[in-house]
């Protein structure tokens, strides 16, 4: 009798999700002990409704696109599970005849798995229960990073440096770019690679530390009258010193979380306001998660690992874990994957090390943390004036 | 005795106008008839100050790295020339011996080239002047379209795919992305490319046309109920019936042109006031003319090649003409390059075809027309729900 596995993805996709599907599909092939791989489509949606896809067989074809695809090709929601729901999970693991369920999320994500985890055990059901890492924001803990991080990193240090070389072939304003982490300042972080790229002056603004509007101002007129251009750098989660977001949409997603809209332009409205320089404002928004190109190869082969590395231990008959990634930062960067329990991961928040936010800025430490898991190489550009 | 070369950029960078840079420095070093090659130091501004960099031994590895840098690597600028201005340019050429200028520009810019042209006539000045089209927005005429748009389309599209795979994997909003392009729909209309690639329903609406909001809304209820998700691409001056654009951020250009700021924001604070759906906005921005990453090879190709014919040109004679593009759309699309009197561009604004104009979409001549331009072939999702 061969192994029935079940994958779902839950939460907000990454550009490399897809990547670590390709690696529970890969690895789900080998041996000859899996009988039935299934996805559940749109994530808790599909379990609670048994509305499963069939991957057993999916074509050669369709697993080498996985990995160029980006958000989450099964799909993916952010419903939040109640205790009410459980029953319904469980009915489907038993009518699909489920020995291992893989969950690739973040920090709610791995407390559902804890919880089915938990109850499945309770229940007398025989599942095998992992989590896989999963979140551009960086924000779970127990790991060095998550997969998916390293990408949309790659995407805020390369796309911030090339709109700085923007701003200093053309300093006519200063650009306010926003970058995504609504209360984790990971992503915001690597977009201050940029003024390391570039040489542009940068000042960058993470939303664990609140806005001191005044030196903000302070700075951006300093930096401004040398006259080489200046890129600000904000998380959409930047706060001022009330703890009220500076722009707030009003629109609350389906965890109760508000979705900030437009901090990048209140910073620009309120340096025209104060300084009258002209200043714009970028938002990409979710193209930093979506956003193929920028993929780091390192990013999209920890992802794949930890995707086999999944079936793998739960085919040894390890359960209640998450996989999650060692970094070894040497001389060339190496990673390794191990399991830590779930209990140690749900529901926590991994923050921003207080000691690496400057004023401004980004300590050096963040990027010796972060450059390698931007994956080969960042670009070299010309330099010509 | 060699020939004096001069290049200058003029307005806003696109991601290929230093692959025409590199055209014209490697069309400068073939044939051994330049002797020297300058280029002016933040356009307009470096001319009027004879602030020239020396490009003549500019080293292969510099060169080489030109196409893969965003902005212009010689710096640009938005400087609105005056009739006082033109005798510090004359004298700028004179201190030089300069005997070719090539002008990289847009309307405006061609503007400048016809008058700088005909006043040199004028003055008994020998010099070759010729315009090198560029223009992300498409909008020169006497060209089948500019270099920068190929690249530019391209990141509109295919970036359009990628968040249409985002709200299909995860359809808990109406997603609005705003595209470069206050007068001119091309760039929008290339974003209406995700639709076909991804089978997401969405919604497409040019600057050109007045938006109809009930329609619009009514439009936006519909394809939501479908429950596949929604991307609404709209240009960043999008205009209400009034002719008012969608959002004013109040800050004016040297051009005294008004930047608009946060047209997708208030489209989507529309779509949540009128019909209670949850909307975000995405405005990448100035990002959808550095993004490197989404280059078109073929508009690449022809920016370099524009960059080489325009010196060729003038070290035959040629003067008072821009290069412009024949683009040949058989089987496989080539192109070739020709001169066009400046007098028939300067200052004139190719519209978009307003048959191309269909209710929240572009008609399929545009997707014709626009596709090769694009590049090699668009990427390739994979399916599996």
């Amino acid at each position: 009798m061969g192994v029935n596995l079940l994958v779902a993805h839950g939460g907000g996709p990454t550009p490399v999700i897809n990547s670590s599907l390709q690696g529970v599909i890969e690895g789900a092939r080998e041996g000859g002990r899996v009988q039935k791989l299934y996805a559940a489509r749109f994530g808790a949606e599909g379990l609670l409704k048994a509305d499963l896809i069939d991957l057993t067989d999916l074509s050669p074809t369709q697993v080498a696109l996985l990995d160029q695809t980006p958000a989450s090709a099964i799909g993916s929601c952010r419903r939040k599970l109640g205790e009410d729901d459980y029953p319904a999970l469980l009915e489907c693991f038993r009518k699909y005849h489920i020995d291992v369920f893989l969950y690739n999320g973040g920090n709610d994500s791995m407390d559902t798995c804890l919880k089915i985890s938990r109850l499945a055990r309770r229940e007398g059901l025989e599942l095998m229960v992992l989590g896989i890492p999963k979140t551009i924001d960086n924000d779970l803990a127990e790991t060095d990073h998550s997969p998916g991080y390293g990408s949309a990193a790659r995407y805020a240090a390369v796309s911030a440096a090339e709109l700085a070389l923007d701003v200093q072939a053309l300093p006519i304003h200063v650009v306010v770019l926003e970058l995504m982490g609504r209360n984790a300042g990971w992503l915001t972080a690597a977009s201050a690679f940029a003024g390391r790229l570039t040489g542009c002056p940068q000042l960058t603004y993470l939303p664990e530390r609140p806005l001191d509007e005044g030196r903000m101002l302070a700075d951006v007129e300093r930096l401004y009258a040398k006259g080489g251009g200046l890129l600000v750098t904000v998380s959409e989660g930047l706060r001022g010193p009330d703890g009220r977001p500076l722009s707030d949409s009003g629109i609350v997603d389906g965890f109760g979380h508000t979705v900030p809209g437009g901090t990048a332009q209140a910073v620009a409205e309120r340096i025209t306001g104060a300084l009258g320089l002209k200043a714009r404002a970028e938002k990409p928004g979710l193209l930093g998660r979506t956003s193929m190109p920028y993929v780091s190869r390192t990013d999209r082969e920890e992802a794949y690992t930890a995707g086999r590395f999944a079936v793998e231990a739960a085919l040894r008959g390890e359960s209640g874990s998450m996989v999650s990634i060692r970094a070894h930062r040497g001389e060339k960067y190496r990673f390794s994957l191990e399991l830590v329990p779930l209990e140690k991961v749900a529901n926590v928040e991994k923050s921003f090390p207080a000691e690496w936010i400057g004023e401004g800025t980004v300590e050096p430490a963040f990027f010796d943390y972060c450059a390698p898991l931007m994956g080969a190489a960042l670009p070299h550009f010309a330099k010509l004036r």
